[in-house]
């Protein structure tokens, strides 16, 4: 087509058309996630009609970048291309292709098959039209460069010399990088929301810090949390994630094992945010100022590790807000603030904010304001309270606003809910979410939800961060519940999951007793209205087999992401066996889920899932007890004692 | 929310969000393909954060309408939702979901779970608003039966009345039909496109209207033709396909067996199109007339049957486009026009259409007049020569336009092309498309091609059309073949497809002359360049055997559509076992894959794609050689003798 032709086109289409672009989620509706200095490898079918060669581009640009990038794709056959870049910071990336007829490799390759010496010299002057092409868009050298190679083409006799002019790939790229591409086609840009790395990897631990004092019936304090820093480093831990550390309204306040009434000096749930000392912005008087919250921020970055805040958009009846913003609150008939329930139970401790309020604009900003406050006190990670019971329009904005100005902000979304809204959450723009793990048990339960979790198209936007226990959770399985038991869930968690999280200091100490066993998961004497004192001394406490377990997953990559994970069959119900693997890194978990009994099994490994060879020789040592075994081939023989280890966590040496 | 608050929340994102939505291509860039007379379920995730209940309607209409009609959709759990419409007439269809908060159906089910009868009281007066709200849209009796729930919900003082009121289902179906319905969220419309069952459901027959005089050496003529349709159809097909019907090119004219240079009387290939008598609205003379081509056309469709075009947009030298529109054509330097060339080989009597020539408005025009113009004339099939050779934009283009005034037009795509080329011609209108099933004759071919065509996303657009050979392929494995293998290529076409063809009668009588054996796939005095002479009344003919199996599928609607193909495991690389059902009507074909000796196997069914129990005990009734056996469970035997017939074509009685 000459320029004569592409002008007068006007309207008519591009002849390459674009499909089925990789990663994109919802057809780039919502962003695919990714970390920092990781590649992005893009792929898409890029065609055109009949015979001519297409080229692809790969543009991107990053957070606030008016230009893109752009780069060739690679050709990998069959119309496929694919390209990919690497996002130097985090925040939203963008990525959109092109895809062009390629009219002078067309007409090379055609070039080539011909025989025929007057048909060589007339097809050459062909080739001189399009690269008058390239040679009026280009300047200096290239100029110089192409003229000459068009003046070949158009009045060189001899087919030996033509043919050797068309195969100067030099020239050729050359003409090709200034050919026209005003009828190419372009997809639309697809998002990508790039983090750090902790967004994919990270082990948290949770503690409240009233219960942080050394002596039994005193209040903890920042100062206290800070003192126990150097233990949860010690134990491996990357993040250490606190309630709610507002004042705690008294009104209605709930008592001991949340009875309706408080006695005197209950301390109420810190869920219960807002009291007259302030609301969300504001900090608990017994835990310290916010100087010594800044120090405690300070303190763990000293340590590697940060501290999460408890985001819960609730307030408690003498939250500032209920008399400062009464519109931000439903009222019922008789005037009174609409307190939380789920009929026939009453919260009236608590008031639901009221997120389409005629001034919702109010309303968002100031929870927004909220988030930056503490983002602005050096806080990046953000465990967020029931996300799902807020409009989702109202994440997706808040999130992305905070990203704007604090790129490292990591969300936690605690939504134990119905699959399509905990998924919906995580696309608009979670980093992590909680997940059903608390609840899989069974060899079955648990192949099947993390091979959904792993390799589901899902895999590009949800982030699994798998908790044994949480303060509102002591499941079933947990209850009354031997050590051995709790050793088998940590040591899931910390292998299945690239992200995880245990209760603390009630996880290490193997607290079981539940308030109304079978029939509720709460524990007896909660946390959540009271304060405790743990005996972090007691010498059955799990915090060896938590720091080794969370030593194995900071020396190894290949527990530090999910997409590899993969699971290999074994001849027994009670032996789980998976690995995950990254490059030459493989990590082997072979799980005794009987918690009473030992238990053997035959192994049969996916070798190639390992990247093995089907005969292959090799090593497993065993990460936890230190062992080694030499394995040969597919089969091969495991023997677990839940007294002694509930897994073999293997390194494979191969 | 009350009314005034919805008035002030502007641009306020829904609260409900909708995702999943089925059936869709490229996220409703493309339409989904259905048939006349025939539901189409529609299914789609919707929610909104919370609990709160929520309901999605399914909004429709047919073409060229601006209302939508609509109605509820059913919930299936889990936040899933189903409905479905049925097309009464062919034409671009469109569909949209919307979603929304059932606020009235979550008060009800909050409100009777409510206990404490001060709670229920002040309860109903919240019912009691948005009962209000919906008041204020209703009228006339609607309007008298909520003012009176309003009135009892609003001053009732007895909880037992109360609850009675929130019970009433009948008025609360007319508060929600009234109910206010601003928040809602909707999806972009979804295309479908509605064709007649001719497009899903329909064996070809392709034959040379030249070659059709039953004298040998006299030419044919559209009278001869017709005298065959009875024939054709009492061997059950329903679309007669005729290679292009138009004045040949005699200039460059191509000889027998495709030698460049014709001699004396050689007729010439039909795709060589345009000549002084005409162009591609014009019929070659010694065919006959327009008159005689109506009278064709009408004596097709008095037995039931119909003639199917060939459009093949290329012309030769002497078509009169050349001289009138020279813009509409490719120059070589020399001036020459550009022939069609595939270097080193020159087609020198075909010119190909330079579809992005500045003039492609009036040229496209003038393609879109042709095809309108046979349109006209009665002609609702259309085989479409080579599309992937033109531009993407223009069929998409062309298919709609002629559909808008010829909604029962029928476009096959021959494309024989790289999979992902294929594919987007299905995508943007092609009713059917040429398959790789020509050249797939192993038992792994089979099955992996046919599960990927009956089972992937695909099949929402890219319906098979299935071709033991054409008069450009004598595949390979037909080359000096048995008429068993030609029995055996032509039941696999008739039973895995829903839309097949053959060239006949050069498929009956197992015409297997190669021009160069072993390396191309033309036959041996190709009829494409020449007249030939068929004996159809060899008694080795294959047509009682094309009778028979057209008669099954006529008569088993099983075999007229392809989601329900499903593969049975069996123990022999030779025999080919697969099932198609519609309701209780199923077909189950066990085919011999080896034309040379007798071949047995244990058939392993999988009885619930039969939908079977285990254990079913049931009769299979081979509907070609008219024997029926007992059979029981899964595991059954089979032994078939290629020199008797290819295959049992059972159906089974249950």
């Amino acid at each position: 087509m000459n320029d004569a032709r592409r002008a007068q086109r006007g309207d008519l289409a591009p002849e390459a058309v674009i499909e089925n672009v990789r990663p994109s989620v919802d057809a780039g509706r919502f962003a695919a996630k990714r970390i920092v200095g990781e590649p992005i490898e893009v792929t898409a079918d890029g065609f055109a009609h009949g015979h001519e060669k297409t080229l692809c581009t790969l543009r991107y640009r990053g957070p606030g970048e008016r230009d893109w990038a752009e780069l060739d794709m690679e050709f990998l056959g069959n119309d496929r291309w694919r390209g990919s870049f690497t996002p130097g910071s985090p925040g939203l990336w963008q990525f959109q292709l092109t895809c062009r007829v390629d009219y002078l490799e067309s007409w090379r390759e055609g070039f080539a098959r011909r025989i025929d010496p007057a048909d060589v010299r007339l097809a050459a002057r062909i080739g001189a039209q399009l690269v008058a092409q390239s040679l009026a868009r280009a300047s200096g050298a290239d100029r110089e460069r192409l003229a000459a190679l068009g003046r070949t083409l158009e009045t060189e006799q001899d087919a030996a010399k033509l043919r050797a002019a068309s195969q100067d790939a030099t020239a050729f790229a050359l003409a090709r990088k200034h050919a026209p591409r005003d009828a190419q086609c372009e997809t639309v840009a697809f998002p990508v929301a790039v983090e750090r790395a902790r967004a994919r990897f990270s082990s948290w631990y949770e503690l409240f810090p009233r219960s942080a004092s050394g002596e039994p019936g005193r209040h903890g304090t920042f100062e206290d949390v800070e003192e126990r820093l150097d233990e949860i480093a010690a134990m491996g831990f990357h993040i250490v994630y606190l309630p709610p550390i507002h004042p705690i309204g008294r009104a209605k306040r709930k008592g001991r094992n949340n009875v309706p009434v408080a006695s005197d000096g209950d301390v109420g749930s810190p869920w219960a945010i807002g009291a007259e000392e302030g609301g969300h912005t504001a900090i608990h008087p017994q835990l310290g100022t916010i100087a010594d919250f800044r120090h405690l921020v300070r303190g763990a970055k000293l340590r590697g590790m940060e501290i999460a805040m408890d985001i819960a958009f609730q307030v408690a009846p003498d939250h500032p807000w209920v008399a400062e913003h009464p519109e931000w609150f439903r009222r019922r008939p008789d005037g009174s603030v609409q307190y939380a329930e789920n009929p026939p139970k009453k919260y009236e401790d608590i008031y639901p904010i009221d997120f389409e309020t005629a001034d919702w604009r109010a309303l968002w900003q100031a929870l927004h304001d909220v988030v930056a406050f503490w983002a602005r006190e050096g806080v990046e990670a953000f465990r967020v309270d029931n996300p799902h019971t807020k409009p989702f329009a109202f994440w997706e904005w808040l999130i992305a606003e905070i990203r704007r100005e604090h790129p490292n902000a990591i969300f936690l979304s605690e939504a134990f809910t119905r699959p399509r809204v905990m998924h919906r959450l995580a696309k608009l723009g979670f980093s992590q979410s909680y997940t059903y793990f608390t609840w899989r048990v069974t060899k079955p339960e648990l192949t099947e939800y993390f091979t959904q979790l792993s390799q589901d198209d899902s895999r590009e936007y949800f982030r699994p961060n798998c908790w044994p226990n949480t303060p509102d959770i002591l499941p079933y399985h947990l209850q009354d519940a031997s050590p051995a038991m709790f050793r088998l869930r940590l040591t899931l968690a910390a292998t299945l999951a690239s992200a995880y999280g245990i209760y603390g200091p009630a996880y290490e100490l193997c607290e079981n007793r539940p308030r109304d066993p079978g029939t509720s998961e709460e524990y007896l004497d909660s946390e959540k209205y009271e304060v405790k004192h743990w005996d972090r001394g007691d010498p059955a406490s799990l915090a060896p087999l938590v720091t080794r377990l969370n030593a194995i997953r900071n020396a190894h990559p290949a527990l530090q992401s999910d997409a590899s994970l993969a699971f290999h069959d074994t001849d027994s119900d009670h032996i789980l066996c998976y690995s995950k693997r990254s490059g030459s890194d493989r990590i082997l978990a072979c799980v005794n889920l009987d918690p009473h009994n030992t238990q053997s099994a035959w192994v049969d490994l996916d070798l190639a899932a390992l990247g093995l060879p089907e005969d292959a020789s090799f090593t497993v040592h065993d990460e936890l007890s230190g062992a080694s075994y030499p394995w040969r081939g597919r089969r091969n023989f495991v023997m677990l004692d839940p007294g002694r280890a509930p897994a073999h966590v293997f390194s494979v040496i191969a």
